[in-house]
């Protein structure tokens, strides 16, 4: 059985994913009806109604109250009985609630002790809350890999030179030595800072005509269970960094089951923020990289390793595994401290 | 492993699904061949040849007897060789056969004891065979749940009220409280009579004009494995029964595999018989209902469930209950008795 | 766990689906990844990078190295790493490398102890490299079952009677006992040898107008793992067999999984050379008749077979599955040697 954290919060979803009617998802391998009641306040219930184990979300939303579409069995958001039309109401007659969150364009939920759940908790992403439309782009992958891989992935960046050549792999990560520092916050930093080195492709794009080399940047901050804040910029050899303005992006994994993730990414930036038309290339292009080019590479390493646990199959560890490596210790310890306590 | 009743009839098949070139199908986790002799007497043997283990269902059938498809080997309908091209006859060349009846417009298929087989045992749907055409429909889902979970849904229609509430279902049933009993002869009977209260849409459409509420009966009436005849009608609230007209159906479940089920269902009446339009209406709006709200229903709540036990679970159960958990428990005591008698 | 013979030669696949970019192909229940290093020579890697587990298969090949797709790593043709971006390479960076080598137009492999490949055990099949083009068509498909199932099918052709009725069989080979010799040289031979008989539809076109009886012979010699080469040929009654025509055949069967076969095929031939339409009409419908008569003969067995073994299932054996009995009893009595050995 796959161990996951319990005791943290995940992110379930985009918030215009979730309309009052529903979202059906499953979430660390339960099933997780996320709706919204009367006032628009987002909620979340086990999706099986205790009665006969049909689905809720299979059912209707009136005024943040599930009516089974079985049997007609209503429940409110914490998961009570409301309504019986068969007979008394028995406190067998309820169905979990989950704690859920609103806040920077997403819904988070703490799949663990809900007297443990504190909002101030949640990753403070809020400059995704406050970016402009015309500065803002997101996407949605189903991953067919462990979430673990999925993180794996952005916190190594080398791969881009190889997996993404033509347009966000320059060579220049590879060149450059991650630094890795393990903060007392819970965050996990690992920063590329590159100078005087060729840029990828994409990167050029945005360079003056007939700049060839650049100082550029690229930090990565994670933290549990699977939330990555992502920064990067890029300035002609030599000129000053301030104002140079940063891609600020977030890549954000939830386990769906121990072999497929909710990859969740999104963009914005501290530039040309009312530039739609180049916000709508920016999304367009990150969704066509991350679903054809990382997702397909992850799904197959998947494949390759079958069954068998990371560690069991004995990987030849590199340097640059040493972000995703202190953040697989982090996250294992945080699990096995959660374990022991509910023992 | 699950355990089925063995020592009883199932319905196989419709006659008319059977045809001398045969029918292959899966009944209790087993491959069965079903075909007709010179005479066209059904006849079942277990679909695998016993030289190579080809399907003798990939064969042929000439006045009764299979030849295999791969080596030519011939079989009766008592699974017999009777030919051999290639050498003697040996006793180890013979499959099984079923003891089988055509009855009452079906097949019906004895997996236990052959000895213990008796024909009149089998359950009296007489007025199947005897119903004209123009007042028989009858149809055929392969249902994704276990059969149990399919017999549950008849012996509860106060699901009508929400998951068909456009056709079949206005209410009075879950307004009426059920009455059960358990009969001698194997029965469990399950009765709703209401009166006075709102008809369900189909119904409300063949009362006069104006009328709006009615008396109505329907009654249920199960036996082992998963065979139930159900009758209903309505009558303007205080009009007399006699004469009113009763749909008379069945609805029978025979499992594949432990999460498939073939559900079978007809209809007829006692009234307006030769009417042949409203019977192929009927038929049709039957057909749609059972297949496109009832089984996917059932098919999300086996999914759920997965693969542990609907008591595992620890199921929520209501006063409407009560006739599906009296027919689990008979049906789960006979089972036990059974395997009990076999060790 | 299925047991495989180890320490022999299978067939991988047919010359020319290798180019120098590759093939990814699953043999034995593991990934194999062929290709051709700048010589044109072709040489077989495990496929799957030590580092993270992704398939080298998804890299590229520059003159015989193969570079990683996800991190850039570079391994020779032996597995061993040769370019690390990321730093120095250690002796963990490297991936098993099989022994392959290329003869009579397909790329055989050894997938047990490398010291003991020995080319010269390659069985001689160079009639297949000296055919011309104008004789010699040849196959593949992906057979749904066993290969020890697929190999059986070649060794009892009997079975062409009933399966392939209007083409291959005419009741000849029903007629006529096989004769089996179990050689020193490895070879199990299987030979029918038919005077004054039916000749089979596909062979009757062949003859002279008016001829309807023919002798005939057709001799199969299997090797292990599961290397069969067929001959057959038919005259007129009572004429001399020389100078008559033969029909030179293979039928190779490597395991993918232990329920999944490559099934190789190919025919040449002693007579009409040049006649290139002759050879693709013979190659046509030796295709069609593999995957849509055979194929899913043996698919449709292993599925009544399950995951039970075979002589779990206690077939009921006749003579006919003499030589098949023979290969089966010679081939687990090398696995079992093999294992031995291992120990």
């Amino acid at each position: 059985m796959t161990h996951y954290l319990r005791n943290c919060w995940y992110m379930a979803a985009w918030a215009d994913e979730v309309a009052e009617s529903g979202l059906a998802r499953t979430l660390l391998e339960q099933p997780i009806f996320l709706f919204r009641n009367g006032e628009g306040i987002v909620k979340a219930l086990f999706d099986r109604c205790p009665h006969r184990f049909a689905p809720l979300s299979m059912g209707h939303v009136t005024d943040g109250v599930v009516t089974c579409r079985y049997h007609g069995l209503a429940f409110d958001a914490s998961g009570t009985c409301v309504h019986n039309p068969h007979g008394p109401i028995s406190r067998a007659l309820a169905t979990r609630s989950f704690p859920v969150v609103e806040a920077h364009r997403a819904i988070w939920i703490w799949m663990g002790d809900p007297e443990k759940a504190d909002a101030a908790q949640i990753r403070d992403l809020a400059f995704l809350g406050s970016a402009p439309d015309t500065a803002f782009n997101k996407g949605y992958v189903l991953g067919g890999g462990n979430y673990q891989l999925f993180v794996d992935n952005i916190l190594d960046l080398s791969h881009t030179d190889y997996l993404h050549p033509d347009t966000l792999g320059g060579g220049s990560i590879t060149r450059t030595r991650a630094h890795v520092e393990q903060r007392d916050d819970g965050i996990i930093a690992i920063q590329w800072d590159s100078y005087d080195d060729v840029p990828p492709p994409l990167v050029r794009q945005k360079m003056p005509a007939g700049v060839e080399r650049a100082d550029s940047w690229t930090h990565v901050e994670w933290s549990a269970p699977g939330i990555m804040k992502l920064v990067n910029g890029a300035v002609p050899t030599g000129s000053p960094r301030e104002g140079a303005g940063n891609s600020i992006n977030v890549h954000i994994m939830t386990p769906e089951t121990a072999t497929t993730t909710h990859y969740f990414f999104a963009s914005t930036r501290d530039y040309a923020l009312d530039d739609a038309e180049m916000n709508a290339a920016i999304g367009r292009i990150r969704a066509q990289i991350f679903s054809t080019e990382d997702e397909p590479m992850i799904a197959a390493q998947q494949a390759r390793m079958g069954d068998q646990g990371f560690w069991d199959l004995k990987p030849a560890l590199l340097r640059i595994d040493e972000g995703a490596v202190a953040v697989r210790r982090r996250l294992d310890a945080m699990i096995a401290a959660e374990q022991g306590e509910m023992e």
